[in-house]
């Protein structure tokens, strides 16, 4: 559930009119409900309440500092996956004992960087990372903590570019190669290899891959404790599929209720990384339509939002549903048609939606592309040299504008013309 | 042809040597050659040279002010598709009267400020925009030249996002829309109909489906002539392919053979809206390996790239030829073996090339992405919170930084975290 809901045929973010929002933030623009936000997470949080576990947001999810500070709050921790997210990370003050970082390209830099602010630890992607790690620590005279990343083999069912969990993808360590790096650890004079980390995907609306990955990695563990290696955490990662459209994805409790069974009374620490479950749904993106173009064979709704401010559709084929503000043309007679729902930018991929069922709709009208929260604004560009758009957040029926719309002059900020071309 | 060539086994941009390059700039970089870019545009010019067209450069390929900058000063025009890069090429100084502005999406504001400065005229997608055009024109008192976009509807061999000039498409007009249109000029007080506009789709490789648009249109101007409306302009579009693999795409000089006795001598101002046939093979993404990953089933080369600095591949799979900056390795013994080059970003479609022969590569060993001088750098969004990344150029021999490499700082200049929330 979340808080964008019509009361009198208007639609609402928690209790203030979105129409009326946009009069003051202008269009396009990402609006986030904070209630939603929080919502999401002590859901999460309380189903895993028995193993009592550290959720770590998954800032690739979106970045924003105040959704991220929001969720710090709150008790979260961070999942970052590059310098720029621990910078971020550090900006909203978590506890670096509350930070895991992830990514199959961790730089040198990058690593000391984490070392030195103290994080709980790093997610390991391959050998030649788990050695870089170990140089960089010893030349920083610090024991670092690393999970090592099964790559699990478990096909989920979700679009190929976030499956991560099969064993064609870049991520992970298969188990043969991990327990046996496991059994080597004192190779590795600066590393304490305390966890495993698995991940298996994205938007993954059901737990047979996530239960099925998990027992395997439980008696993978087994294994290690009778060779002697004890794993303490176990980091679970991210995943937990959304309703974007008709999905009926597995609650939260579901999820604890079909994992729990395996994974509790270990003695293991719990980590999850979710991003879009906490994210997803408490962020729209609103836009203005600019033309409605009858052809011969289609409607186009042309908004002023494109492919530069949401890149989903284009990239994963994902859909959203796209609902107006005013919700009187849902009631308006009227031929109902199909349509697709466009942006201005200069390329057939430019769409929000397409072939979708639109109530009659006219200029200047407002349009929410719902569950935009999670991988909107974070994936944005400045494609077509469009600035990028104004992220604002509503909280306790407050409205914020977290962050400021770019203009013109921010699109040539780091740019030189070189004097000999003067 | 372009001047990324090997000297003694070592990577050059024209006369200076990337691995020396980068010491300078760090890596990843975009790299342009100043004089790849002229010579490319002038190819064009000198087989069109009978007709003396205005070549617009498509700056939505990139929209660098170095790069538009070099072009405007050998007499290029500049075609834009939004306020923002109508700001940018007014920052590049070029005369307003070469300037072309299209998109299906202008809003009210970008029209007046494009009126303001007087450009030469609009491409118009629809009726609805022809009538905000007109409206706007008559409020500034100015009376304004558009073109209409003619839908020939006609297949060009491309990937689907990036063919526009079928029916089923967003842009543009079916011809009997745009027959009534002109024969109804007078309607529109303040606009003068002075052109046409088609373009069918971008790299394209041959010559046929734009003869197959021309033909159509010619006559289509034939018709409209018999019916006492002349059209001055004709402006063709851009979409010439170049080469990626192994493409043989049609030369500058074979594709105005193929058109010239078409569009020629019918006296018609032709302009052409090349981006990619320019800027394309101009420029190179230069990235360095991080680690060399194998697996039980693949090769992993992780480079510090990724799909937020150039999503060609993930968005388009798009064939983009990696190249060892030090071409020694190509003549090393050792193991070639197929390898995915991919990013560190967190997900499955950060991939720069898939199932590619690769020579053996080390760690710290720097690759050349070819071809990625347009939609290259102007699609790179701060995905997973990194920092965009420098371009340079060389010209002349000397190099140039002319966009400065982000910072941690600025992801976040524009961000606030509202008081309630500290």
């Amino acid at each position: 559930m979340h808080e964008f809901r019509y009361k009198n045929n208007q639609l609402y973010c928690e209790g203030l009119n979105i129409a009326e929002i946009t009069r003051k933030v202008g269009t396009p623009f990402y609006l986030y409900s904070h209630k939603t936000l929080i919502d999401h997470y002590r859901k999460l949080k309380t189903a895993f309440e028995k193993v009592n576990p550290l959720i770590c947001f998954s800032m690739k999810s979106n970045s924003s500092l105040a959704v991220c500070k929001a969720l710090v709050r709150e008790g979260a921790g961070l999942d970052v996956v590059s310098g720029g997210e621990l910078y971020k990370a550090l900006k909203v003050g978590v506890n670096p004992k509350k930070i895991v970082y992830a990514s199959v390209g961790k730089t040198e830099r990058e690593i000391a960087q984490a070392i030195r602010v103290g994080i709980l630890f790093f997610n390991v992607e391959s050998l030649p990372e788990l050695e870089l790690i170990n140089r960089v620590a010893r030349s920083l005279k610090k024991k670092v903590k690393v999970s090592l990343r099964l790559n699990p083999d478990v096909a989920a069912k979700t679009h190929k570019f976030i499956t991560t969990g099969k064993k064609e993808n870049k991520f992970g360590l298969d188990f043969t190669t991990a327990f046996n790096l496991f059994l080597d650890h004192r190779w590795f004079s600066h590393l304490d290899m305390a966890g495993i980390h698995i991940h298996i995907g994205s938007q993954i609306t059901e737990s047979a891959p996530f239960v099925a990955a998990l027992k395997k990695t439980v008696t993978f563990i087994g294994r290690l404790k009778r060779r002697g290696v004890k794993i303490r955490y176990l980091n679970i990662g991210g995943g937990l599929g959304i309703v974007y459209s008709k999905e009926a994805p597995q609650t939260a409790k579901d999820f604890a209720k079909a994992i729990l069974p395996i994974i509790g009374r270990k003695g293991l620490k719990v980590i999850l990384e979710p991003g879009r479950f906490i994210a997803g749904n408490s962020g729209i993106l609103v836009t203005k339509v600019l033309y409605v173009k009858e052809t011969q064979s289609k409607r186009f709704i042309i908004v002023d939002a494109a492919m530069n401010d949401l890149l989903r559709p284009a990239l994963y084929h994902a859909h959203h549903e796209v609902l107006p503000v005013r919700s009187s043309w849902f009631l308006a007679t009227g031929a109902w048609g199909k349509a697709d729902v466009v942006g201005p930018v200069c390329e057939s991929g430019d769409f929000l939606a397409k072939d979708r069922k639109m109530p009659p709709v006219e200029e200047g009208e407002l349009l929410a592309v719902m569950g935009a929260g999670a991988y909107g604004f974070t994936m944005s560009s400045n494609y077509n040299s469009r600035p990028r758009v104004a992220e604002a957040m509503v909280i306790r029926n407050k409205l914020y504008i977290v962050r400021d719309r770019e203009s013109y002059k921010d699109l040539i900020e780091h740019e030189r013309i070189p004097k000999i071309l003067k």
